[in-house]
């Protein structure tokens, strides 16, 4: 995926309709965070299990939701001047270290705990 | 970047740690709405304006947040079969259409008005 | 519950740590949105069963969100005067005849229905 | 406000419509957040200003969002059997000591600095 070239159709976008005056980080945050609770608002009254067996219908709804959000997410790098792919390989280098294989394999409750630990 | 190869290193961490059973679709939309919560309160209490001049730490911050929410995004991706590539190109052509540039050009009101159209 | 009094000390809290000028309706509903998800984060990785299962540490955790939640909404509502139990009584109201008992009663799937009805 | 009169209500409302079986703490925990993003949404792309200004019509909305996040707390309070109005009282007392106010007053850093302070 290109994500300098989204990022500059998205801008141009913007551009053209002269939002970048509400396009402030805030606010991007702000519309981002809005979408992922359209995303997550699919799956509120789902089992688990009814989760992972969308309708067609639905799937497309959510698939629309996940496209929302990586384009405020992809906007809001723009404006931070953020690369997202270097920020993403280090968090997956972080996470490698913060979670060891060895010691949350297995069991709810030590993926929890760790989960849990505001580190 | 390279979504495809993300996502298999994310699936064989999940795999690596048992982690398989936490991550139904549904509780992935959990975590990353959480994701995008805890991104959303960097600038909660910031002005617009303080929004676009983060000091470098909280920037720092901020981009953590933002990988975060992108894991999660493309391992829901994942877990759904959805091609996050050739959703966002979709949905980019549907925004086009729906916020027709000669029509939302300029004014808070249109944008917002616009905004608010739950079509 | 006396929220009337509630808001009095939050407004007081307020007024003698000069937060007004950070307690604009906008940041307010960004706060709540916010503690929510602290909320959230509490269940994420939980079954439905161990959701009602809560440890005395894990509930006493929640409880403080849930405050923080209420905290945010009375003082919003305190901010754009509005009298959140007349909301309150008419949004059950409305409720009653959005959901009747005998439409919608006993299947998730009609739930979930009337659940995405945008109306 | 009578809370426990609402919640009384609340219970047979949800009886009445065989929706316990939705009504999973984890579950009322996604719907209380998706609720607070519904009030956000209204506030996303407006400056502080004009969100101390909002019209009539869009007033009357956040007000039913508001009710909204309120009826989901009280109902996930009666689910965890916790006491709101306690929870409340003892998380002013807990903020009373947490921002004593001759530390925080004034200044927003300040104020930021507390509120980022993960303790």
């Amino acid at each position: 995926m290109d994500i300098d070239a989204l990022q500059k159709r998205f801008r141009q976008f913007a551009d053209e309709r002269d939002w970048n005056q509400f396009h402030t980080p805030k606010n991007l945050a702000m519309a981002l965070s809005v979408e992922a609770s359209e995303l997550l608002e699919h799956f509120q009254w789902l089992s688990a299990q009814e989760s992972s067996e969308l309708s067609e219908e639905k799937l497309n709804q959510v698939r629309q939701e996940m496209a929302d959000v990586f384009l405020y997410l992809i906007r809001l790098a723009d404006k931070l001047d953020i690369n997202l792919e270097d920020a993403v390989e280090e968090k997956m280098v972080l996470n490698a270290k913060k979670y060891p294989a060895d010691k949350v394999k297995g069991s709810a409750k030590k993926y929890t705990d760790y989960q849990d630990d505001p580190s």
